[in-house]
């Protein structure tokens, strides 16, 4: 099972829901969203994350970080906003971002 | 673009993210599931829900609701908590279920 969901965390954290629907233009999108996901993995206070995603559609990433500063470095993380701005100018045709406060979470695993 | 997400809100509302991993038995799943869509929209305060699945895998559903008291209702409601323990019982291998208030969003279309 390796693909498994991120379990919960102890609230309060955060979710982050990345919610995009792609261009034909994905030129560079895998390498550059390989390295975002190697870069985050190296912000105090990032948990995890999931992905998934509808073959030709919608895709969701969910990422949890523990608290304001971790999303705080994420988002002003250089490497991130130069990223983002090539998502903006070339792979995205359009996304939802919500940055929520988890306040109750819990995990379940078949016995 | 009938896939497009959920547009972003006016914060503070709620999102709750809900990532499966499905177990063999899906025997009425796909009803239920419909059911669930249908049922879900009759709250008062439901804005909208966005759904991935990675074939054969991790599935993400985000929905989100304008206040606390959506939420509660949602989750008392009779015929959701009789779905919810068909999942457990049949349906789900592992699941987390995060329930957070969003603080900040945006939707980016292509011009």
């Amino acid at each position: 099972m390796s693909d498994a969901p991120v379990e919960a965390f102890e609230p309060p954290y955060y979710a982050v829901v990345f919610s995009t629907v792609r261009t034909q233009d994905q030129d560079g999108y895998s390498e550059t969203n390989d390295r975002m996901e190697e870069l985050v993995r190296d912000i105090p206070g990032y948990l995890g994350m999931d992905h998934a995603q509808n073959p030709g559609g919608l895709g969701i990433t969910v990422g949890y970080f523990r608290d304001a500063d971790a999303l705080t470095q994420w988002r002003t993380n250089l490497e991130h906003r130069a990223a983002q701005q090539r998502g903006r100018e070339n792979w995205y045709e359009t996304y939802s971002l919500h940055v929520a406060k988890v306040e109750r979470s819990h995990t379940f695993k078949r016995a």
